[in-house]
């Protein structure tokens, strides 16, 4: 990017706030008590999800290279594709981001909390849970689901993901990733995404809500730095 | 754009009918009684909405910029990328377009209002509702979904919506909006395209119709225009 | 085009049976019993639709201009994009790809047919009907659906339908009159789409079929050719 | 492509390999018990496999020609696509990709296979089968959705499907090809895609697996290499 620092810094916040605000959005939608989309189900979430990311890279584009996702700017900096120097300010940018998001979404839905009684399904409008609790394996899932992601992105030979049609590829690619790989954690393939938000709902006054699950919440933080170590490591040793 | 503003105006105005033909039409196809698609859910609505816009946008955008919405012409007037003269004449012939648009969707779904008793479904196929009535919280939800839209397409760089690839991604934008955050009121966010089938249900003889919900009426229209005026603002503000 | 006539029949021949096998394919999934696809809904229906059409123009776009359909190809001849000596051959090959498009339905759900005893799903595979039948109402439903249809595809400002991003975003405009205008009567728009298969329904041995519906057939005619007519005519009194 | 054979052997099969685990991995998270994609349902595995295939592409497109599809690679030698010398070895990585996409979707959704008492429905993951068992009428399937696939992508005038909008198009095909065609065999349409996650399903230790049905396993290998010699044939011999 030709910006300055402080202006990618502006860009990678807002980009994953907006992420963060229509990713979490749709979860809330679906899932909250009385929302006109409650009951729309797992295609409805994993299209929303591809979509935000969509509408968070072309929002971004034009600052910042549109990271959103602390995995995806370590493989980056791995493959030399932006420097080292720039991974602390990027990372703390769309952490900062994800934790505006998830106060956005609060307010967004703010009459729907005290119609919702289960407290899991208020969590799960901020961050991901596994379906079936096995640490070990969700790891496993998250290192998987984040290596498809950084390989696909380097493959594809983006820089910016916010140019021209590439926002739309990189939503199919979540897309794709939600609906084949999600089924077992949540598909969180991004440590500012699962962090920021579980952050907004530990402080928030939200109605009916319950704990945070911080004895997950490392493995939606190490399962995506691995998988994107793991993605970019391979991408450099191939034969081109 | 290089045309002349009569024919502006009439790219405004067919744009903004055939916006709510298309919009309206999804929400009269899944809801009302006997229709071969009742049932087919929120999923069908925003994916539905998403392909209006997208739609309305490609059919427009030989004539005018394609806004077909109160809340963009304000926003694109105050950063710029149109002259304020045209503000006035192009919000006049989106709420014509919308009444129009309201016309269509009656006469093109004509034996089905009969089939239906709700007047709360029938209302609902022409303007929005909240899904828990709470001025306040709606008008914040409206002014938080026009921001995104705003703040969008001025992300984007897009002077005019109809050309090339900007419909499609136009229409992605608000299926994600829809999806994310149409929960809470049905995302009305542009004023022309609540208040005009809402003019057109006041005076159309729909069978079974009740009133026109005149009381929540304000909330689809200030909110939009607030929230165009703080995207535009943000966006004036930013550092690039 | 810049092919002979013979080359343009055998397109519109071959594209419109593609369109046809593929379109007319997915209701046979949706409807007929023990398919894969059973219950899949309108909304897997219409998304069939608009992807059937892209890939029929696709598919017929290096050899003809690919409209696939007579009332588009009455409308392009009103509006010069095409001469008026090539509207009978194009519409005899669009019809008789739409009956070889019907046998090849009939051969590919093959084990099918016997499975599903309601003869009446079994037409709805292969041609259109209303949800409530109204002849005068259905037919200004088919005439403001294919309206919206021509009038667009002139709108985009495409002559050829088959080169670059044409066909996704005609698949797109398909999908948007499906789900907003197609819960009345089904949407043909498109008499070749709804005669060829309805011929090959009667005169192929399907199991547990019953008559064709002559009487409603002439509507997915009619219907088609006055909405693109209207349609032209507007398109060519407007000011630009 | 201007890379040697051993880059394009890896493409072949890395891209393979990323179509079978997202492709597979969607039909896990729909069927297998305790998924959060649990019921997602056909719309959402039709869409899972074209994202997938549209992913394969772009993963493997810097590598190779992506075609990821034996039938596909003999239906590119046939039209002089590609060298000869090079199908075998296409071959035989596709089919080695194919098992280890097998394996990863194994490792993926690890703690719900024990979960799942249905045997059918794990190899279901792994492989297709019939709606209806009639391995002739079944064979005829496989052939026209095939045929549809090879004939479409020649008629796109694509040489590598991994550039540009290419894979965005193939995707738009694969769902078509499943939304409509699918229904009866689910549509394998692709040797190594069934195949190889045959032989991992044969040989992991998949808690709850029963037989791999080796008795249908040669109908989606013999009607897919049908299909596509005869859409080569039919796209040599036409007039253009």
């Amino acid at each position: 990017m030709d910006t300055t620092m402080s202006t990618q810094f502006i860009g990678e916040l807002l980009g994953t706030a907006i992420l963060v605000l229509l990713g979490d959005g749709v979860v809330a939608g679906v899932s909250l008590r009385k929302s006109k989309a409650e009951g729309a189900g797992w295609i409805a979430i994993t299209l929303g999800w591809g979509a935000a990311v969509t509408i968070g890279a072309y929002s971004a584009g034009y600052m910042s290279p549109a990271h959103l996702n602390p995995a995806v700017t370590i493989g980056m900096a791995m493959t030399g594709n932006i420097g080292w120097d720039a991974v602390t300010p990027y990372i703390l940018a769309q952490v900062l981001g994800g934790i505006l998001g998830g106060i956005l979404v609060f307010i967004q839905y703010y009459p729907h909390w005290k119609e919702t009684q289960d407290s899991a399904t208020i969590l799960g409008v901020f961050s991901t849970g596994p379906a079936i609790r096995s640490l070990g394996m969700n790891l496993v899932s998250e290192i998987i689901g984040t290596f498809m992601l950084v390989f696909a992105l380097l493959a594809f030979g983006m820089g910016d993901f916010g140019d021209g049609l590439n926002p739309i590829a990189v939503g199919i690619l979540i897309i794709s990733i939600g609906l084949s790989l999600g089924g077992t954690t949540g598909y969180a393939i991004n440590p500012a995404r699962d962090l920021g938000p579980r952050i907004a709902h530990a402080f928030l006054p939200i109605p009916n809500k319950g704990d945070s699950d911080w004895g997950y919440s490392w493995v939606p933080i190490a399962g995506p730095v691995i998988g994107a170590v793991l993605a970019a490591g391979l991408f450099m040793v191939l034969p081109i």
